[in-house]
Formats: C-alpha cells, structure tokens, sequence
C-alpha cells in the first residue's frame, strides 16, 4: 500500500454553533484542520498509512491537533516550538449570507519552521507520495524555500508530487506574489489541483478570454513538463447553503468530465477541495488506468464532504464507491 | 371512542447531534421508538386510548421508554424481564449522504417474548383495533409464533387488524424467509401498508414486470380475503435532505392516488412511515365512507413527520387538517 | 448623522432548539426582541445613534432586554415599572409545518404605560426619525393613545415618522377594529411599510378586487396627505424553509420593484419585516434622491435577515451593500 | 394500595444552565412543577397511584405540564382554560450566592380557578388520600375557597388530609393574612408540614420566645384536633451549595428526631420540601405504627432530592430505603 | 455620581465548558474580559458611568468585546487597529487539579498602542478616578510609557487613582523587571491593591522574613507618598474548588481586617481580584469615612464573583449589601 | 523507554451530562474506556509505547474506540469481529445519591474473543511488561482460559506482569467463582493492585478479622512467590462528591503509606484505580529504587483523575509530580 506524506500547517478552527454569527456566539465548535492536514486525514479514513509533516507549539492548543491527527492513524511529525498555533474564526453562510473566515495565523509555531529543520530524508523514508499546497509558500518566503526544500528532496528520492494551487488572495503578503514563487514549486509537480483563474495569477501563465480549460491546462503542461495530471472542480449554482459539484480531469490526452452532484444542503463545505485532492490521489493510486473512475470518485468524494461537519472528509472508500454506483442519500443505509 | 392496541418492540435511538457523523459524535441524543410504538404514540397524540404491548427490562432505559408512553397518553402493557433494551444508533444523512442505522438490539427483553407470556385477552379487553407490524415476525420465529397467538385472539375478538409489512432485509436472518412467515399472519388483516416491490419477497405473490400497482394489490387481495384495504407511500426525488412524498389506496375497488407534498428540509426522516400507518388508521375512523379523507389525512401526517425530531408524529389531527386544507409552511402561525 | 428614536414593547422570545416542538423541548433559546426594538438595533448595527423608548419590570428579564439593546449601542430609554416581561413562545417550522408563535405578553410592564408617563420631548431632543409599528396600538386603547401622544410631539418637532402596520389579527382584541385606531395614527406618517391586504383591514380604505398595488398605494396617498412614500414586501413560494422575497416602493410618482432574491434556506423569518424596514429607513436618508437603491438595500437586508438567528437583523451596511451588488452566498469571505 | 389525590398549580420553571445567572442566560432549562405537582409526581414514582388536580391552559405549555405528569404514570384532571401557564425563573445559587426565584404566575390559567369548577366527588372516588399545600390559597381569597371546598368534601368522604404550610410572605398580597385563611382550612388536616416559625404567621397560634418544638406542636394540636402528625425539616449550616438536614415528627405522644444527613454538594434545592412530604406520606402509609421509619424515609427522601435536577424527587422507594440502611453516596452501585 | 475611566487590554477567553481539560474540548465558551474591563464592568452593573480606554481589530471579536461592555452600560473608547484579539485559553481546576492559563495575546492590537494614540484629556474630560493595573507596563516597554503618560494627565487633571499589582511572572519578559517600571508608575496612586509578596519583585522595596503586613505597607506608603490606601486580599485553605477569603485595608493609620468568608464551591475563579478592586473603589466613594465598610464591601464583592462564571463580577451593589448584612446563601432568595 | 502492552476490554459509556439522572436524560455523553484501556492511555500520556489488545466490532462504534485510543498515541491490536462494542450507561452520583453503572455489555466482540485468536508472540515483541485485570476472565471462562494464554506467552518471553483484582460481584455469573479462576491467573503476576477485602472472595486467601494490611500481603506473597510489589488504595470519608485518597504498598519488606489527599470535588470517579495503576508501572519503571516515590506518584495520578471528566486520567508526569511536590489546585497556573 502506498506511504504518503503531506505537509502543511494544522490550524485550530472555532466556529460559532448553528449557524450563528460570530458576534452571537456564545461558544465556538472546535475543529483542527487545514488544507494539507485534511487531505492527510482522509487518506488515512481510506486505509493509507499516512505522515505529516507541520510544527506545533508545547500547549495543549498543539498536542490536540496532533491528537486529532492520531486519532484517525495519521503519524505527526511535529517541530514542537514557537507560542501559538494558528486560528481561523469559521462563520458558517446560509443562502445568501456567505461564510466568512476571519484568520489569526500569524506568528504561529508553523511559520517559524525554516530550512534545515526538517529531515526530509527520514519524513520521506519508504513514502510513495508527497503532497503539499500553496498556502505553505503563500505564508512567509521562507517557507517558500522550505517547501523548495521538500520537493528537491522528494523529486530526488522519486516521490509522486502533487500540489494544490489554493490561491487565497488575504494571503500572499509578504511582498512577493504568488507567480513570482510558485512556478519554481509546481515544476517538481506530477499531479496539481487548480482553476484556470490561478492561470495567470498563480502560473504567471496568460490565458485567452473564452480559452477552453482543455487548451488552458494544455499550456500548463507545458510549462511544467514533469506534470502528467491535471484537475480541477467547478461550483455550480452555489449559494452558501446549495450548490452543484462537478471536476474535470487532464492528462495530456483526454479532457475528461464528472458526473455532476447536486447538493442540495450544504453541512459544511470548509474542506472540500481537500477532500477531493485526497479522492483524486486514491483515485490514480488505484485506478492508474482508469482516469474516469479515478476522477468520479474524486468528485464524489467532494459531494460527501459537503454534508460533514469539520475540515475533515469522514467518508470511507466505501460509502464514496457507494455513491459512484448511485446509491445516493435517497435512502437510509440499515 | 376506537380504542386501539399495537404490539412491537421498542427501541432506545441513539443520534449524534447536528448532522454530526457517528465516528465523531462526543454525545448522542436520545429517542425511543420503533415502528409499532411510533404508531401508538402518534394515535393518542389524535386523542384515541391507546394501549402499547411490549417488553422491557428492569433498569432505567425500560423504564424510561414507558415514561415517554406514557407521557403521550399511551397505556403501556409490558413484561419486565431480560437484560437490555434494543438499541439503534441512527445518523442522520444529509444530500447525497445516507442516513444510516446500526442495528443492536439481539437479546432485548422483547427478543425472549415467547408464546403464554402476555394476556391477550386482558390486552384486547373493550379495544376496536389491533396494529402490528412485520418487524416483529422478522426477530425470531418465536416472535412470529407470539405473532400469529396475538392474531388469532384479536381476530375472534372481532377487532378490525392492521399491519405495516415494514420489511427490513437485515432483520430476517434466523433462517426463514419472510414469505414463509408473513403471509399466514397477513390473512388476519383487515388493512395493510406496504409496497409491490414487497410482494414476492413478504408475501410470496409473484408479480409481472411493469404491474400496475392497483393489479398487485388485486392479486393481495385475492390471496388474502380477509384484506379490505391495502395503502402505499412513495417516495421521490428523495436525497436525505429534500424529496417528494404521496400515497396510494386500494380498497378493492377504488384505487385512489393522494396529493404530492413536496418537503425541501428534511428533519426527520425516520417514523415517516409509521406517522402514515396512525394517519391511515385515524382516517378510516373518522371517516370510514370517505377513503380519500383518510388518504389524504394519512399522507398529509407523514409529510408533517419529516418536519420533526424523533421517531413520533408529533402532529395533532388539528395540525394534519390544517395542511390538509392548504394551510402549509408558508406562513408563521400566530 | 441622523438621530433614531422607536417606540414599543420588547419581548422575550423563548425557542426550542434544533427545530424542536415546544412539547418537545427540554431547553429554550432566548433572545430579547420585537418589531420596533429590532429596526432599533438594526439601525445601531447600520452606525445610527438610536434611542428606543419602552417600559421594563424591575427585574432581571427587564435588565436583560435593555443589557441586549445596550450590545448594539442602542440606548434603552425605558419606564421600570410593572411585574412582567413580555414573552413570547416561538416554534419554529420546516417546509409544510408552519412556524408557530405564542404570546404570552399580557400585564406585561409595557401594557402599563399610560399617556403622560413618558417625556417626549426630551427623548426626540435633537432627533430626526421616529419609527412606530401597528403593534402598540393593537394592544390597548391606553396604548393607543400614548401613540398619538407621541406622534403629535415627534410631528411638532418636525420629524420624519414612519410606520409598520403590521397587522396580527390576534392582538387587536380589546373592542375596537385597527381602522377605528391606526388612520387617526397614520395620518402623521411619512413612511408607511405595509400590503395592499391590510387596506381595508387596517386603513378602512377598500380596495377592488384584483386592483393593483399602485393604485391601492395612491388611495392611501390621497387618505394621508403627508405620506410621501409606502414601501410593501412579497413573500413568495413561501414553506416554512424557503421562499423568495421582494419589494416594492411607491412614491406618489414613481412605482419601483426590488430584485428578486430566492431564500434557499431560512435559518429565521422572525423579524424579516423589521430588517426591511429598517433597511428602507437606511436607504431613504442615505440615498435620499435614488428611490431604487433604497429599495434594493432594504430587500437585500431582508434577504439577510433570513439567514440570521433570533429577532435582530445582524447585517452590517456594508455586508448588505455587498449582496446588492451581487455577492451573494456562493462564495466564503475570506 | 392507596389512591392519593394533590391538587395545586404547576409551573413552567425556567432556569440558565451552568450555574449561570439569569442576566447572564442564552438558553433556558425547563421543568414543569410546582409544591403539590412534586408530591404527587414523587408518590406515583413510589408507585401509588395518584390524580393531580390542577387547571392549565390550551396551549403547548399547558399540555407538556401534563405529558410529564402522566410520564411518570400521575393521572392529571385538569380544568382546561385561561391564557398562560404560570412561569418561575429560577436562578441556581452557589456557595453565598443565594438562589434566586422570580416569580411570573399571576393570571395563569389556575388563578382562574373558582368553586363549583371542580367535580371533587369524582376526583376523590375510590381515593384514600389528599395532599394541598398553602401556596393555593396565599394566591387569591377564590383559590382559598376552592380549598375549602375541596377540604370539606374529602373530609366527607373519608379521606386522609395533608398539608404542608408551605408559607411563602411574597404571594400573600390579595388583601388577606395567611393566619387569616389558613387556620379554617388546617382544621381538616391529619398531617402537617411546618416549622415553628410559622406558627404566629400562618396559624396564628402564639408561641414563646425559645419555646421548644414539641410545646408549640402540641399548641397547634390542640387548635387543630383532627391533626395527628406534625412534622417539620431542619436545614443546618447552609449555604447555596450545602447543608445538613434533619427532620422531626411529632405524634401527639412522642417526639421524633431523624438521622441528620450532610449534604455536601446541592445539585438543585427546589422541591426538597415536596419530597419530604411525599416521602412521609409514603411512610405513614407503609409502616403507620413505625413512626421512626417513616420519618427516616421522609428525611432520606428530601436528602437525595438535593441532588437532583428539576422539582421533582426521581428516587425510588427503594433508592431511599438504601440511604436509609446506611448504603449512601460513598460507593458506585454496579 | 462619579466617573470613572478605567485602561487596559480586553481579551478573549476560551475555557471548555463543564471542567473538561483543554485537550478533551469539542467546544469552548466564550468570555470577553481582562483586569481593567472587569472593574469597569462591574462598577457600570453598580450604577456608576465609565469608560473603558482600551484597543481593539476591526474584526468581529474586536466590536464583540466592545458589544459585551456596552452591555453593562460602559463607554468603550477603542482605538481600532491590528490584525488580532489577543486571548487566553482558560482550564477551570477542581479539587487538586489547578485552573490554567495558556495566553496567546501578543501581537494583539492593544500591544501595538503607543504614546500619542489615545486622547487622554478627552477621556479624562468630567471624570473623578481612574484605575490601572500592572497588566498593561508588563506587556512591553511602549505600553509602560503610555501608562506613564495617562497617569500624568489624570494626575493633573485631579482624577483619584487606583492600581492593582497584578504581578504576572510569565508575562515581564521584554526585558524590564516589574520593579524597573512599576515603582515610577504607582507613585502617581492613591489607591492599591497588593500583597507582601509583590514589594520586593514589583515595587522594589524589601521586606523583612515575617515582617507584619502593616509594617510592609507602611514602608510602602514611605516610598510611594502620594498613596493614602493599600488592600490586599487573603485566599486561605484553598484548593481549585474551595477556599476561603478575607481582605486587609491600611491606610496609613489603622490596618482593619475583614470578615472571612468561607467558599466552599467555586464557579469562577477569575476576576476575583477585580471584583474586589470594583468593590473597594464602590466602598470608597460611597463611605469615605468608613473604611471597614469599605472594606467590607469589597471583600463580599470578591466571594460573590466566586460564584459566577465569567471575568467579571455581575452582583449588583444591592446583593453585595446583602451579603455583607449576613444574608448568604443559605436560603432561596423569592 | 519501557514498552507496555495492556489486554481487555474497551466499552463505550453513556452518560447523562450535568448530573442527571438516566431516567430524565434527552442526551447521552459518550467516553470510550474500561479498566486495561484506561491504563493503556494513561501510559501513553506519560509517554510510554503502548500496545492495547481487544476487539471490537466492525462498526462506527469500533472504529470510535480504537480511535479514542490511537489519539494519545496507544496503537490497538484489535480483532474485528461479532457485533457489538460493549455498552456501560454510567449516572454521576451528588453527596448521598451513589453513582450508578448499568452494564450493557453482554455478547460484545471481546466477549468472542478465545484462545488461539490472538498472535501473543508477536504483541509482545519488544515489550516490557503486561498488564490485565479481573475484569476479563470474570466475563467467561473462555476470557479466563484466555488470560492464561496470555500470561504464559508473556512469562515466557520476560515480560514484567501487573494486575488489578478490580472484583466486580455483578460480573463473575457464568459458573464460576473468582477464587476458583483468578489464583491460577495470579500467579504469574509481578505487581499487584488489591484491597484486603478481596482477599478470601479472589485470591482463596483467608484473613482474620482485624488482620492488619501488612500481614494479609505478606500471606499473598507466600500464596504467590512471584509477586514483588502489593498496593492498595483506601477511600474515606466518601460521598458522591467528594472523598480522601491515599494507598499503601507493600514489597515484602516494607509497609510504606503514602501521603492522603483530600478530593473535595469529585468530577468523574471513575477510572481512578487504573489511573492509580498506571501511576504506579509509571513510578516502579521510573524509580525502581524508590518505592516511595512510585507510590506518591500514584496516589498524586488518582488523586487528579477524581478532577478529570471520562474514564482516562488525561493527567501528565509533569502535572502529577507538581501535585506531588505540593502545587495543588489553589493557584491558577499561568
């Protein structure tokens, strides 16, 4: 069975109980999550073996996101320093109200982590895989050559490498922008996650108005010659309570589409990408030959997660094929 | 005033909180119900003496589960014995995520009911009606014996018998198939709830491909003299959140199709069909020459039902006409 | 910036949770609000100085409502006197099962105040709006008449007043009809919110059958010479978990209509007319010369409201302005 | 086994979890109960049968005060009528932090109550015994006839009288002085709960400066005849979170002291009277030539409501007659 | 009535609730309080007018925690500013198991104040005292000297001023010993709370091994000559959930003693301090001539704030009268 | 570091929040633990490598418990199988009213579980020491025969061997009594945690009355020559809420007592036995020499776990030897 590594910050998430706003809160849900850490815990939920790579400070704030980690069989490798681990405020949107996150992030034990404090080598013994996104560069220019750092290594010791492009605008500030540091990153990439709006922005790759996302993701390859695939989701008819989900696949031949879902009651949609980064990974390591299964059960993996509560896609491999094959919420399971 | 006696086990329901998953549930609401139980509540909850025959044990969640009979009005009969009170644990499902039950209720106080142990004659004393369901033929062939001595007394006593034939696949494994048990209790019934695709399967009655529903139930009745009245619900459009909800009647010579209520926020979905069995029930009362009244009032309560917590129709007859008359969501009550 | 004064009866409202029946609830949610206290707060929460004229117990209840008020920056101007508090009961509903409201409100502090008790003058010092609602004067004719107290005043010292008709047919119950009481009342008024329904009703204007709003809105303009703008809100395709809202506006000359939002989701209805008018009192003085921008923001505050738990829209102007400028739920805010 | 009949108010009780104050509350814990409401739902806990009298009005509130009732198997008769249940706020004190009740009954639905409302006759058929308490005639000169009238006929026909004083200087405000109501009606009673500084107040009877109990009950035998039992509680050391109790019984002959019980942690002290009273009653019943025993199950009872949430004493006989041998708090029963 | 302006920092907490551990949290409550907001607070629940000075983000946590003092009545004067809130996590102890604190407060706005940013003349304008503590010089060197500068102008402009030590180990570490700084700062107090323990470390003056706490004060008021009050207060037999309390008061002639009070089960152990400090500076204003009342006052004002979750002391001055007259909580107050 | 593998069960237990009784309970809270699997995460916590032997069902219930375990780092060898996690409904007792278990725990998946099931060889690979409790063979003599199993592999392979007596009466009912079952298990034991009490009932060892500690340990050394160390801890002065700790121990040499801690509130009793044995592997592998010591360490670990929630002492080393040296509960720590 593949050994996958992912890498990133693990955040502490408070947001306030059903539906309330932030200024009626009278208490706020706990929840640890953040992009790379949630992609991790749902490959470990589908039965990888699973590490972590992150720093947390010596509080019981950081020995809970570890724990948290634990729980679900996931090995933390953990740079224990700093005061404080990273928050972000969630207020979850109903209709047309939008979900609003408020990030406290700064100064966190994670954006402390500088070259040379990991061992790569040792994180990367035995692993199949190494994931990471562009909140990690987005955060501070020495993590951007820490993640540098991470994927010479990774590349060298023949780790498949996919990113997620996660472009938050709040984000890159601290006076690069993003295509000015994330090409360096993607070109050690196999396998990238992202919407043909981060062309330029995050690629530094011009696109055409009405260019087709086939001839985009095209150019994308060919930019970064080592990426072999290529996917990205869509959001249709979203307001903060419904939407649709769709994604489509790229391989460098075929463009292929989803079967679209239709969710119409959205528990939590914090996480979904990262849920369906973590189908799509499951998907090529399982079907390496079959890109349509690879992708349908990415996306209905990204369905699923929509109606958990959390950053974190509780579903089993199961219960997505379950819902491939259409066996949908029509019908209570006994 | 009918005065009505249902027979079942029930059950204490376990459910995570807030659409929570049950791997991540840090406490779980409580309920008590099951199908025969769910009827009885709901019926004295219209205002009719209900007596409830079961079995309990002798600890806190037995009587705990009377308790909440009792507090609608429902007389409970039961035996005190064994060691646990069935459980199941219920999550709640949400878009295109299942609901989904765990099953833990082997050797309940109510699995070692046997034949002799409750008097039926006492039970049945000054009442109109008799409900049972095809749950309890499903627990053990000694239940089904219970069962049928239950429908023999009933039956000379001249009360009118319903049955919903609620068939549960993961029930019926003590080593006979529910068509070799189901239809020699069936032939007791005046009034029963089911679905065609319950034909073969229940009651043994083959049935072509594309049958019409009212052609199936024809078949019903010709195998079961006894059978004056014979009421189907559909479900459509369903995911766990959101789905269409009618009803259809036969009574031999009328078939009869109900009003479609749309219901787009699923509370509760669980108890949908018993709030219909009690609406039936109520409706041949009250109205005994006007079958699409009862119809229309039985599908109406079951359409009220999704709207709320629990197992139990909370709905007054009062509430159920209401919408009956079109008085729907749309406007607060004040 | 101008200065807001209301005038009216806080309640407390007590709710069951999690879409509870009250015959269910083992808990109650509260929160302190009632029309003219909630376009109060609203317009605190918009940056207006406010002041909200009302009567309180000398009790902790009392304490409470004025301490919520005070949150927003309202300043509570309240005769202490009397034994009660005002409550109110409010279930709320889900797709066919209507929301339900129980008043439990008389003898309550606020019943109490009689002309004379309260100095008007001084609380409209330096003030350049009132705002009053149908709902007082339905209570008492003691009530009723301290309104036109303080219309009489606020009129002398030349402030703009506006009005809610908000009809409840069940709290006009001490002998006289609301058009016996509200034309001597709205004859002061500038601003009027309410629906062609309540014209003969409330304004004992008739109205043809199938006459359009326009021209039911010129009758009440020729009936109150000083009204120079009605203001009238559609809720359609209404159950009790969705419905889509819109507005209207009138001003003598122009006859405009809102944009129309579909409220996939209702979080909470209570106080959606409240969030209109204050939104549309917002609009009027900030744009006081584009009818249809004040249009739109009042029925985006609306749109809002929905989303929002308790009595008391939360949005800001800015939130409110965003969603009229079409960014709606789709999307987190980052 | 003896039929026992209460008659009293009961009251919604609201109260902020936590230990919170009420200014402080979001929500509110409800319980229904009230003096006579409390005895008799503890006596049906002891498993007698028992009626409760009362009046409540048509709504939700009034129906779940009887659903509880009837949970823990109490028969409620109730007059069905008026506007409101009556409410009590009530705030859990701690260490010198005093509890706090505000009261919000008035105009209830059971303050409407009058003589010739009330089928005594048929309410006392086959019933052994009958429990009032003062707080029904410190509400209003009616409510007090009602009492006497209810005292007369079950002195008629034969039952068994109780009271407890239950004297509370806030509710005597109609006009009356308890001593001038309460003697004619005690005249019935066999039993009664009270402490000596009562004595003056509510049964005008005199009593000397550092009398001894014993002389001032045998003054209020001789006024009161038809009294044979006087009992009376001791609350020692007390502050909001603990205190010692005891207990004494006076017969006429002998002067009885209970074992005296420290109560180290108050989970909730409303009702501790109410349990007291059902537990002599149950007592005097069981063992009416033991009065020691009855007495060390009086003061068992009224130890172990203290520990428990609500109004109610949810101890069973059995539970208590534990404590009484000696088996307490000190071990974990499995 | 006097003023009073109170300066500090206002933060976050976040405790589990019902004495989970940190690390077993799914939710924590939320408080908003600190020092100085807590006096100000509970001085607004007394009756008197204040302002709190204090800094805060433009985000929801910073107009929340303005929202809560305008709750108790108090004018915040808030620069707007920063990214952050600062917060602590707060653990409740029990019996053996200490409360903690994990702060996570630097780089809050109010760290970023400086000299210059607050008008103090405007604050100051009307005021008669304003209180401080050793909280705010403890946090950086920038806000040692805009302490300095408000203490100059409220020394000119006549305001009474009052300190509390608040001697915080973890917290002096920019590299100044609290007796660098504080010794220049309290020389501008009338009043201060303190204990023997603080005079070497804080106030750099040293103290004999058993000298008397009289003697210590009395070399204080030597050092300090401008101080005309010193308290301290006194927890004995404590452990997490018990402990008893009692207060010293020199002024400079006679060293008074308090009542003890005895408080056997704590609720909330933070804010202990600043009720007290609310409490004496009540004591003061109130009877300036009768300091043992004063003092009184002030020490039942700290047992009280024991009973209440939260920062901050809600008892009102009545119920601390109460208290101090020898009504504990030992009865229900009704 | 010393490798520690524990064996037994692991049920889920349900709890009323808040004191409640089961009877009035509408939620459950859920903890995952029993005595073995206690230990196991309190070792984990002090941060030992633990291995937890079991099984479990292949359901969410299961999978909680393992991942309960797999959160403070334990790594559970599981056999998935049967149906059921055992249950335990768990009442919180206050003062006089005693803590009450329901068990619920028959025909679970441990209790399927027979010799020849679990690979031994290998989950002792590397380890240090084996720990068990009574717990297991009281379930059946299967469990018993497999205890032996265990604890012969174990032997064999060096492993140092703990035990706790923990007799439960209601347990051992399937033919067979303790001492004729757990001698032969005993033996094999180096460590021992007992109380004298249970010496003639598990162990066949007659004691005389007022037989002294000391003397009846020195008998079960003779009885079985491998055991090294005996301890045993005493409750006093016990309620509900609150009692003393302290234990003794006995190495066949000395008698040693340790210090006595008085628990003044109680949060969650249970567990404390297995945070004491915890405690003492911890103190005996940590201080081999230093036998006092290990004891204070242990006593200081129950001692806190009475101030912790759940079935698992989540104290730290650092956290109990504070305790230890003297730093209770009576200072917030910082």
């Amino acid at each position: 069975m593949s050994k996958i590594v992912t890498f990133g910050e693990i955040l502490l998430r408070l947001s306030p109980p059903s539906h309330l706003r932030l200024t009626q809160a009278t208490s706020f849900d706990l929840y640890y999550g953040c992009a790379e850490a949630n992609v991790a815990a749902s490959l470990a939920k589908f039965g990888f073996p699973v590490k972590f790579i992150t720093s947390v400070p010596a509080n019981e704030l950081g020995e809970s996101a570890l724990s948290m980690l634990r729980s679900f069989g996931v090995e933390p490798v953990a740079k224990i320093q700093g005061k404080r681990l990273g928050i972000y405020y969630f207020e979850q949107g109903a209709s047309e109200r939008p979900g609003k996150v408020v990030y406290d992030r700064e100064d966190s034990s994670f954006s402390m982590l500088r070259k040379g404090m990991i061992d790569w080598e040792k994180a990367f013994e035995g692993a199949d895989w190494f994931h990471w996104s562009g909140i990690t560069p987005s955060l501070s220019l020495e993590l951007a050559e820490l993640c540098e750092e991470a994927l010479e290594i990774a590349s060298k010791m023949g780790l498949t490498i996919s990113a997620d492009l996660n472009y938050r605008p709040t984000l890159w500030n601290y006076g690069k922008k993003a295509n000015e540091i994330m090409p360096n990153l993607i070109k050690y990439c196999d396998l990238l996650l992202g919407g043909i709006n981060e062309s330029e922005i995050v690629l530094g790759i011009s696109k055409q108005e009405n260019e087709s996302v086939e001839s985009v993701f095209s150019n994308w390859m060919k930019a970064f010659p080592k990426l072999k695939t290529i996917v990205t989701t869509k959001r249709l008819r979203a307001n903060a309570s419904s939407n649709g989900v769709s994604a489509e696949f790229y391989n460098g031949k075929e463009f292929l589409k989803s079967k679209e879902y239709n969710i119409s009651h959205i528990i939590d949609r914090i996480g979904a990408g990262d849920a369906f980064m973590a189908g799509i990974i499951y998907g090529l390591i399982n079907w390496p030959n079959d890109h349509q299964s690879a992708l349908e059960f990415a996306v209905a993996a990204t369905c699923l997660k929509h109606s958990i509560s959390g950053d974190i896609n509780l579903s089993t491999a199961e219960e997505i094929k379950a819902l491939m094959s259409g066996h949908g919420g029509g019908r209570v399971s006994r």
